[in-house]
């Protein structure tokens, strides 16, 4: 298959031309020709490409020059621009002058020019941008006269002292707001148009004042002055918080720094036939190839943001303006024919002349990725190849959500948060969770209720299960609201801070409106939208037929399996239906939780001993030849009694739960048929299935202070010494996993049964069932070996009960590093490896998951990790450790099964790097599936179709 | 230097001859000349090897044969002994018949035998012996004739029945006991000699009528079956409780299998001029050379175990038999000589003819091991070279701490324990801490106390802490006594079995007597004997002038530098006086428990930050150029603002813990003049400085019920919320280490400062420094670059103010396996490694040290681990770890110094590791200095002197 070329493998040209040119930091723009081209966004930022490739296309754009991002990175390392800069600038002015027959500022018909930021990767309104440089005390009345209207010139410098006093010169905004107030106050009117040519120059003496107070130095006259400020204030805005922030949520690196593109100016303000907009050549929420977008007559693009005006939908330009729209419309139609990609464009037409301002490839939702890939390939502008790239595996999600239907009802937004949570919800308020239960009800009489809290925490859990969406007015991606309703595959919105909760009130308060317990409203967790009232939803379609078609095209690439992790029946058949090859991790202790079953677990873990003793120690009297009582005994022989007579009262209680278990995994196996069903045997510390030890310690501190006669006391104070017993430190590190079926073999044995039992069981009535018995936390051979031993013991005597054998495999997970480095011995007993990544990011890194986050918002802050590893596996550290111990179990064992079950398992990078470590299969939340499946299949198409990190951005 | 040959490079030499023949499973000796020899303790175990040796060296050995252990270990596997086993045995049994002339068990004069067991390594009483083997109720008859003595007859053959019940046919003891004590009653005896022969025989009926009961069937009458049986019996008996219990704490492989000695009988108890006894050629306690030992006239060794008779000087043996006594000097300095150590050696005398049973290397104190080894050297019986490897360095501690002098009056001894934590004490008893506190007393009024307790909890620290000893009647070598009382280098004896603590009547029993509060007791804690009365100690000496000649000899060999872990001057002085060689772990936040210390860092940690909220948001607004309220911030700048607000109010705190850790430093430098000082920063998480906040929830919950208005309860709740803030589920994965420091840059900051204003301050008059600031818990080069910055600009600042500068290094400490993964990158900032081993061991292994004691005695016991990581390095996990991370250091760096502070610096092996590894040094608790410095040279000793494990079992 030949080579082809993709969006992101031009950019690796890009870089290469930077090197070889390293001290071009200026590229120059107009006339119909550029210094760069739209392969080099990381030298000239997304805008800065995006405008020399128009250019050299022929398209009318203002000329100008990109100062490229070398300079910037050199301007924060050094905290000034070099001479070369100053240089080279200087030179693409003088260009710029002679192409334009125009001086900066200066003479009859002065340049004017905007100075704007343009990083590799866009970032809306996170830096800065000064418009109208060049007008000065003089050049003012000279652009006055030229444009003949003097209240734009004075407007236009007004703004831009405004503007630049407050970037540049770090003058606060309501320094300069507080005069404009004032001046419309005084003239008596409630609009900026309010005021005339001559209120304005009065604007304009008084904004001089307050620069020349609070920045102590006047405003510049000088036009070049102006612009060597106005460009270093732009690389400066690279590093503001907000740009910071920005950057860290987002995921992009801090070193990129932005390029500065300085153009002439272009006004959608002078007439009524100026104007300005913005548009994609598809629709981006839908796909559907419709000429898509919103502009505004006689506007600048503030005027757009603002929300003062509102604008009109792209299609009326054709009445207004039909030759511009023509002009518009095939101008963009070559743009998407050039990139061979769905176009994002800004305009502004100035006296009917129109000018194209920035183009670039669109963001759009999975659903309308899926299907504009499909147009294109249909009408043969990309391969279906180069298709499957054209959708990140992560949209996929919007395929298994609901979805807003916005065409049922006007939508009224209220505010937007954090898109915590994809998916849609409609109900009505309630904002405490008791309240949620209360409205939600039972069965039939089933309520759809939307919980909203300033914040959720803990407590708030049974008012979650309920209810249909979240929304809370704080917290960020990695809130509890956040966490846990993704963990619930709910829809959230998170901090959505124009909403006030007052949660003594029960009401909330946005936009001037207030909502009480009982209205409706609308989520929509993608955007993070809060709409007003009750839309009708759309229901997920994971068989969407456009998605099956890509799929179609990609599935033959992947050479990973896709397993989902599933511990109950139920979601066995979910993940199935989204494409599961089979149950990469089924957790034996989700199933213990269950109304029925916890009593029972409760007992073996609280197993009384003292009903056992008398058994025990006849058996240890038998085997020691003796004949003593428990008190003759020496302390350590008397503590090996103890310990046996709770081992028979575990086992009292395990045979209870031994059925139980057994139903569920009938239904597991049931539901994978054909599959394999990897089944971890018990992995989490007792204690967590005890009431929590300073919740029992406060209780009898309070009942002996009140009541200490309470009969109750004895039982409680019985459970906290069990409490106390298993209580640890450090749980995660504690007494778990294989530990538990090494110092408790015989929950092992129960649970080896109930797995090979229910195996034998499905396996007579015709089910294909390959049980894969995992052993969590191993760290040596012998804990392996130990534990696989009891697992083929009891597979034998079940097989041989019950007459009838399946095949089946014991194997572990590799979640601790020392189980990595000794991989070669551990592969001797055991027969696959599944990382449990997450717990092997733990102890790699030394991270509690559950604490984490009391240091990762410093560290993505300050750039001290780029991501979170609890998302995304770290392929330095502990990527290391599973390269090595898939290498070093595979010497020991060369058909050694190996894969994942970790959250990572769903993470398209971290499912690229499986791949490139050649693992059998991945495994993840069913509602991660899909994504798997492509980001799986993407990262072998890589591999096939030799192209680099082939994904578009 | 020539390669020397040492005694494990000779057991060496048996594996492999064990190889070669591995089907040879009997080993014959007798008549002057033995199959096997002294080097073949793999195949015939210590006492086999050692019957073998001595048969060779012509000395008087009864004749016999051993059955190697890889029988023993076909046996484990099997389940029972192979033909070839039981063909080679009948061979030998032939040939020691027709040696003797005798037929086992037949005849005139039946041949009678021993079945013994014998592993590698020692284990006294652990595993079964059979004498007496042959007599059945024919021969008995016979030997009664033989010997002239129908009683001496029939006792043997009812001590064999007993035996041959208990140990082969499983007969609980008290089955045999009661028929005898019975029969006493009957013939109204109180001792087993006023039975005679025909009560014997009557005892021997009923015996066989036992056998028949409780075994269904007979005891065997033909001699072969009953050796076939005994071999079988000693066999399974390597698997006993006992014995499985002996090897975990004595750290013995499982799977060694124990060899069977089968010997003709000889008896001490035949006359008057018979006996048995036992000796050593030098005092194993003192190393004086004098021939030591003691004997029984007319005894059976169990006669000496027993303790019913009390055994003689063996010096006595000259006057009573001259000539069997220069015999008996003369083979045992033939012995010494031969195997060139002092030997621990038991013999029997029948009827005037002397018998070597067994002879060994002897056990002795680390004083004697010193002692011995000089002398050896000046006898010309070993090389200097040879004597270093004569000192177990482990052995060093006993020159560290005071000794019983045990000359100063008659030594009683009540009990024997476990000799938990070496040293002398000596002291009135007392029965609980509190009590401990008040009757230690303070200043001049200090009493000596031991704390006696049946084992001790954390709520006795602060009597354990006062108390000159701890003695416990239960728990074992890791129970909290011991741990703690290690930790504080102070005298325990744990598990004294024997003794009863009534903690009630505060009165402890032992040996039929009751000692109260105020009684005098001596323990010793370096062979667990608990002391009646009040005995004079004999302090330590550490310069010692044996000692200090034999490292003398040791030290030019080693490499490894070796410094110490001390955290205030007074302990640094105290590692300079042991040889430290520098500080390698200088932890300062022990510097912060101080009482003066204590409430700065709490203030530090409970930073009130409404206090400086407006500065905070002063500031904010003044680089945002806003000019809002912290209300009308949005949430994430809010939370900002306040975390700038505490950042603000920390600093106000840490200014006032500066000058006090400064003078820390100051005395750490002073004592380590001319040696490096490696000072970590800030490590525990914070909340480890506050209230438990379980005892805060308690407190607040109890008053709020009983009295809710308390004012008290404001305070408590804010308190709580900051605990609550800072509580963690993982604290060792937690908010801790340099995690801290980039938190909270202000930390490191004045930590830095401490450290240079101090060691300029001393380098000003004179001193020496060299400090190297350690940074502790990194996991990514970034962490490391973040606080090396930090320290660096510190620096810089401190030596411009002062106008002095210190040569210092930054580096880290590498205790987490993601630091070992990217170590190539950390040491492009770090300038020196040091291994946290202790740490890495927890996530390594995922194991929590403070949790781990309720996995590992399952792990020793079940052979999972077969050492505690955390006391020896894991050299497969943890040293795999250790080695990668020093080798890709030393690629990115070749200069980097590498050490390694975690506790195994002091623990022999593990030193021996870090020298193969080729690290720079290890550091230790001051009190392992010592051994360090010895295991140090020895392993280097070994590299130079190219000998394999030279070291002495």
């Amino acid at each position: 298959m030949a080579t082809i070329t993709l969006p992101e493998a031009e950019v690796e040209t890009g870089k290469q031309e930077m090197k070889k040119s390293a001290t071009k930091y200026v590229y120059f723009f107009g006339g119909g020709k550029a210094d760069g081209n739209g392969k080099m966004k990381d030298v000239l930022g997304g805008k800065g490409a995006g405008l020399a490739e128009m250019t050299n296309a022929g398209l009318p754009v203002p000329p100008g020059f990109t100062i490229q991002t070398e300079a910037c990175r050199e301007y924060m390392r050094h905290g000034a621009a070099s001479k070369d800069v100053d240089r080279q600038m200087d030179e693409a002015l003088a260009k710029l002058e002679a192409l334009q027959g125009q001086k900066l500022g200066t003479g009859e018909n002065p340049l004017l020019v905007s100075v704007r930021s343009g990083a590799k990767f866009s970032m809306p309104g996170m830096m800065d941008t000064i418009l109208n440089l060049g007008l000065n005390d003089k050049s003012v009345d000279a652009l006055a006269k030229v444009k003949n209207n003097p209240r734009f010139a004075y407007d236009s410098y007004r703004r831009l002292i405004q503007m630049f006093g407050n970037v540049v010169l770090d003058i606060e905004k309501p320094v300069f707001d507080e005069i404009f107030d004032a001046k419309k106050k005084q003239k008596n009117t409630k609009f900026d148009t309010g005021l005339d040519a001559k209120a304005l120059l009065e604007v304009i003496a008084e904004y001089k004042k307050a620069v020349k107070k609070h920045a102590q130095r006047d405003f510049p006259q000088d036009p070049h002055e102006q612009l060597v400020m106005a460009r270093d204030a732009v690389f400066r805005s690279w590093q503001n918080d907000r740009a910071k922030h920005y950057r860290r949520i987002n995921n992009i690196d801090d070193m990129l720094g932005t390029a500065v593109n300085v153009q002439i100016m272009v006004y959608g303000n002078l007439s009524d036939t100026s104007g300005t907009g913005v548009g994609f050549t598809r629709n981006p929420a839908t796909g559907t190839k419709e000429f898509y977008g919103e502009f505004l007559l006689n506007a600048q693009g503030e005027d757009v943001v603002s929300g003062v005006r509102t604008p009109v939908p792209i299609r009326e330009l054709q009445k207004i303006m039909p030759d511009v729209y023509d002009q518009l419309r095939d101008i963009t139609t070559r743009l998407e024919n050039h990139y061979k990609d769905m176009q994002d464009f800004e305009f502004t037409i100035q006296d009917g002349k129109l000018y194209m301002l920035q183009t670039r490839n669109g963001k759009r939702t999975g659903l309308a990725a899926v299907r504009v890939a499909l147009q294109m390939v249909e009408e043969g502008l990309i391969t279906k190849e180069e298709a499957i790239f054209r959708v990140e595996p992560n949209q996929l999600y919007d395929f298994l959500v609901p979805r807003l239907d916005e065409k049922s009802t006007k939508v009224e937004v209220l505010a937007t948060g954090l898109p915590a949570s994809p998916g849609a919800a409609v109900g009505q308020i309630v904002f405490t969770a008791d309240e949620a239960v209360k409205k939600a009800g039972h069965g039939a009489k089933k309520n759809p209720v939307i919980l909203v809290r300033a914040e959720t925490t803990p407590e708030d859990i049974h008012g979650m299960e309920v209810a249909k969406g979240i929304l809370t007015s704080r917290g960020g991606m990695t809130s509890h609201a956040a966490v846990v309703t993704r963990g619930m595959g709910k829809c959230c919105v998170a901090g959505a801070g124009d909403i006030t909760v007052d949660e003594k009130k029960r009401e909330m308060r946005v936009k001037g409106q207030t909502f009480k317990e009982g209205d409706w409203i609308s989520l929509d967790g993608t955007t993070g939208r809060v709409i007003k009232g009750k839309l009708n939803t759309i229901p997920p379609k994971a068989d969407d037929p456009e998605l099956m078609t890509l799929m179609g095209w990609a599935e033959p690439f992947r050479k990973l399996r896709v397993r989902a992790n599933a511990d109950i029946p139920r979601d066995a058949v979910q993940a199935r239906a989204f494409g599961a090859e089979g149950i990469g991790l089924c957790r034996t202790e989700h199933m213990f939780f269950g109304e029925k079953k916890l009593p029972h677990m409760r007992a073996m873990i609280l197993a009384r001993e003292e009903k056992y003793i008398p058994a025990a120690l006849a058996e240890h009297n038998r085997k020691q030849r003796t004949r003593l009582t428990l008190k003759q005994l020496e302390p350590g022989l008397q503590s090996d009694v103890r310990q046996r007579a709770q081992e028979l009262a575990r086992r009292g209680a395990l045979k209870k739960l031994l059925p139980l278990q057994r139903k569920d995994f009938i239904g597991v196996f049931r539901a994978m048929d054909g599959f394999p069903v990897t089944i971890r045997t018990l992995d989490p510390p007792l204690h967590e299935f005890l009431p929590r030890r300073e919740d029992l310690m406060v209780e009898i501190a309070v009942l002996e202070a009140t009541k200490p006669k309470s009969l109750k006391l004895t039982g409680l104070r019985k459970l906290l010494a069990r409490v106390e017993e298993l209580h640890e430190f450090n749980p995660m590190l504690g007494h778990r996993g294989c530990r538990l079926g090494i110092t408790y073999p015989e929950i092992t044995e129960m649970q080896a049964r109930a797995i090979f039992e229910a195996a034998v069981d499905v396996a007579k009535k015709g089910v294909k069932v390959h049980p894969e018995v995992m052993i969590p936390l191993t760290a040596t051979l012998k804990e392996m070996a130990n534990q696989a031993a009891i697992v083929r013991r009891v597979a034998e005597e079940v097989f041989k009960e019950k007459g009838t054998k399946v095949d089946y495999m014991v194997g572990t997970m590799i979640e601790l590093p020392r189980a990595a480095l000794v991989a070669d011995e551990i592969a001797k007993e055991a027969e696959f490896f599944s990382f449990g990544t997450n717990d092997l990011t733990q102890t790699t890194f030394g991270f509690s998951r559950d604490d984490v986050n009391k240091v990762l918002p410093t560290y993505l802050a300050e750039g001290i990790l780029k991501q979170d590893p609890f998302a995304a596996l770290d392929r330095d550290g502990v990527g290391q450790l599973v390269r090595m111990a898939t290498e070093r179990g595979r010497k020991t064992r060369p058909t050694l099964k190996v894969g994942i079950c970790g959250e990572h398992g769903g993470e398209p990078s971290s499912v690229e790097f499986c791949h490139q470590v050649g693992l059998n299969y991945v495994s993840c939340s069913p509602f991660r599936v899909l994504t798997a499946r492509l980001a799986a299949a993407q990262a072998a198409a890589t591999d096939t179709l030799k192209v680099e990190g082939g994904r578009t951005k």
